[in-house]
């Protein structure tokens, strides 16, 4: 088998068979396959798509392709979530302490964020103390005997999904639906949970810009873990504007804390509820989706989920003492209130503009070695449909930087159209 | 500049800038673009193409990309000729000689082969002593006094392209009319002729399958040329079965001996008759091609023109006595006759499968370090719309090696379509 036919049967608009799939992953995560065959064959495959077999093969080499966990000795139906990303979304620091006070474990694997804001690893670490570089056998006690843990993922997953991903980064090849979702579910069935749920979000903070192409890649998501015996939902998620108000990393925290009080921004709280009623539906703790709604708002009211989150900063060696202060955690020292020039009506506050405003104040990586400012953020207080007043603020941002905070003001105003 | 924003551009099908194609050019030639940014860009334009703009840029930048041969010194209109490759064309070791004895200098620097038979410089090599590796002050002296040298291609010349080349050859993405059309012009323009008369090739055995690709392809290179102020003009020829009879190194040698004679098969005489017309009367030596032809014809049949390959020959350090013997160039040890097992007429010699017989044979390289067997080869006896009996003798085939020879044997049977 030849590298350079498969690339060409590939540019010609052919199906791979599972053995140049075999072969494909096998040579670029043993380094035989030069990353300049690999480059042109991603490039055709983003012009002349895979069929869902094709995408199905891809996936399941990709997740054969390093270590795979075993989470079969660890009791009760584990249960995933996977967000496609977005702006201000902090639904697993929600999900993952409310899913276990609902009774259904939660064994998360997470990343670091490269690109806007931090990933829910960075987001965790920026409680003090906190740390997600759990060994496996940390990792499995604390799920067994709390319910939830969150570790960072291990290098070790997916190997082959790592290069590619690396590769299509810097070749402009991420925005191709197989690609995409190979690359998801690799990671996915190598983690080794009995289920699922997809969020798969759409608009201009999200890699799917249409609702359609969202619908399509959960489809095709869905139809890769249920080949493979895993239990599948799917949740589409709109991402024209944030997901909730706060943008970053302490700052998303904070609301995450508050919605685990009950309160926190309603778009918030209906992602987390559809999230958590699919997850509760496909563990098994609930028979329909309508009963899972009434078990989530009763252990927010009672505490629970609040005294798990708790729990799991302790148990990861964080100091939860801030969840009882007004403030929670302390933000970025400096801060700027950007104000509305007009009256009128918010028609958007762009996803994609307030996501470069956060990197540009320190919330994110532009280069993997990038240290990350916890403190520093956005808090959106105007979103689509509000009234607002000239001079009413309609957003605050947040900087350890005094330069940064001031290089993305007027990034942060454009942000907002308002008629 | 970013090479990604590059690589984005193109994938969404819009035409790269000036400045652009200079960053790309100027980034592989030095290296600091990665191969594997560099195949990606290459595969999108495989797929989204190029103007003729962006061609013609792509092959301004790359012929300035090392060395430019400065031919203002030699005395007429330099003319240079050009084949896009077929099997069996070995119109150069024919036309350079005539040209020369029709008072037309050639400054030829060709190619050693890369696939399927030799490259010009591999067929007269195979003539004993002699040498293409002429420096630079050599090569013009002879053509001076001679009118006529043949040079292998300086390693500065367009090095850019190289790298291309080598990319392209592995990932699949050599058949792109204006990548092809670069290559060749920017080699042709830093070569320095004034005048450049293409041999643009259709068919099995070439580049261009279909007559209207190849037209295609001649008219961007000679949109190319003109713009730069060379005269140009080209002649579309066939190329679905070999040219004339022979096919090989040795074997391409004799046959152009024995056309120098004012003998050799019709088709490949018709063929260099029009790229000499044209070649005549771009350099000035006629006024319309109509005049061309018997001054072609005068100095064939007046031994001139094989005088002059004569000594062009000794000039370059070979023996031309084979030219006196009646077998010509000695061919291989070994030989075998392919005969048809049926009555009808000739529909198809396949000259794809032909070259590939050749390769088999020892005529060609596989990879660049392989050596060539220069008596290896295939003659041809009985072309398309030959009648045909059976028993009665198709081809017949020479190699050093026995095993190479009964290897090739039923190849070669295949390539003969008989109806």
């Amino acid at each position: 088998m030849r590298m350079f036919d498969i690339i060409d049967k590939k540019k010609h608009g052919l199906a791979l068979t599972k053995e140049e799939i075999a072969y494909f992953v096998k040579g670029v995560t043993s380094g035989e396959i030069p990353d300049y065959q690999t480059t042109a064959l991603l490039m055709a495959i983003c012009f002349k798509g895979m069929t869902d077999e094709e995408t199905a093969e891809l996936t399941l080499e990709m997740a054969h392709s390093g270590d795979e966990m075993d989470l079969s000795h660890l009791s009760g139906i584990k249960v995933d979530k996977h967000s496609t990303g977005g702006i201000g979304d902090k639904t697993t620091l929600i999900l993952g302490p409310l899913m276990a006070a609902c009774g259904l474990p939660v064994v998360k694997m997470s990343g670091r964020g490269l690109g806007l804001t931090g990933g829910t690893i960075d987001k965790l670490e920026s409680i003090p103390g906190l740390s997600c570089a759990l060994s496996m056998d940390d990792f499995f006690k604390q799920v067994e005997e709390l319910g939830v843990a969150v570790a960072s993922q291990t290098q070790a997953l997916a190997p082959c999904d790592k290069k590619l991903y690396a590769l299509r980064d810097t070749t402009a090849t991420v925005d191709c639906i197989p690609l995409i979702a190979s690359s998801i579910m690799s990671k996915k069935l190598a983690s080794g949970s009995d289920a699922i749920v997809l969020d798969v979000k759409y608009g201009s903070g999200a890699f799917m810009k249409t609702r359609e192409d969202a619908q399509k890649l959960a489809e095709i998501m869905v139809a890769i873990g249920t080949h493979c015996g895993r239990r599948m939902d799917y949740v589409i998620s709109d991402m024209e504007q944030p997901l909730g108000q706060a943008v970053g990393n302490s700052i998303e925290v904070n609301e995450a804390v508050m919605t685990l009080k009950g309160q926190g921004p309603k778009d918030l709280r209906d992602v987390v509820y559809q999230l958590g009623a699919k997850m509760l539906l496909v563990g098994d703790i609930v028979a329909t989706e309508e009963e899972a709604y009434p078990l989530m708002q009763e252990h927010l009211q009672d505490g629970s989920a609040l005294a798990k989150f708790r729990e799991m900063i302790q148990r990861q060696g964080g100091d939860p003492s801030f969840m009882d202060t007004e403030e929670l955690l302390p933000l970025g020292e400096f801060s700027e209130e950007i104000r509305s020039d007009i009256d009128g009506v918010v028609a958007k506050v762009q996803a994609d503009v307030i996501g470069h405003t956060a990197l540009d104040l320190g919330a994110g990586r532009a280069t993997k070695d990038e240290s990350i400012d916890p403190g520093s953020g956005v808090f959106v207080y105007k979103k689509v449909g509000d009234p607002v007043k000239k001079g009413e603020i309609l957003a605050k941002i947040y900087s350890g930087s005094k330069e940064k905070l001031f290089a993305a003001e007027k990034e942060c105003r454009e942000a907002f159209l308002i008629n």
